[in-house]
């Protein structure tokens, strides 16, 4: 067996509060990070909310890198959901959480669309 | 103590492959599953891949909901991610499996950015 995609969820707690209010900040946090993990951006989402708070989405090939921030409680959520194999998710979350200077951090992967494998090593449902 | 958000994610099995691979199906159904939860939409971003798969996010004011697509499985990966009580995100997940024909799926629920409740009753962290 083996998934299709790698979804790892973030937590992201005692964060700088600044950047997280900062919407220009998060959009290029998360561009470089979808670079930095290998993967093709192909389209993207921010919105600033009043008073304060961010919802970005970077649309990747390879699947989405998200993030939701609440600056009056240094929180951010954040999914760097990725599939094949030329990409390392894992290096978005480390830069993500490098850049939003997060004091404590926790992090689930699940593994989404689990796969049969056929004779010939494809993909059977 | 309770969660900032509620994020649930759906295993969409055995769809329809026809609408899989239809990204202005998707995007009306996303929207659609958007208002039907009591959400609002702030931004969208929908690809359409070569041979085949959609990847759609919206970005709602109460956070995401995100799709990604495998026709040639007839398997598809959905994120409904809300915050606040006002919104149903149940809802958005019933709607979408119904729209893509799944015969089969899964739901798994997280809470994001759990917090302690001070004396007034307002998040603390």
């Amino acid at each position: 067996m083996y998934a299709l995609g790698r979804h790892l969820l973030l937590e992201l707690e005692n964060c700088n509060k600044e950047v997280l209010d900062d919407p220009d900040f998060l959009r290029d946090c998360l561009n470089e990070a979808a670079i930095k993990c290998g993967a093709t951006v192909v389209g993207e989402s921010f919105y600033h909310f009043s008073p304060c708070g961010v919802s970005g989405v970077v649309n990747i090939a390879e699947s989405h890198i998200s993030i939701h921030t609440w600056p009056e409680y240094r929180y951010a959520a954040v999914d760097v959901f990725t599939c094949g194999d030329e990409v390392a998710p894992e290096e978005a979350a480390k830069l993500i959480a490098q850049k939003l200077e997060a004091g404590n951090r926790s992090l689930i992967e699940l593994r989404r669309g689990i796969m049969e494998e056929s004779r010939d090593g494809s993909a059977v449902k």
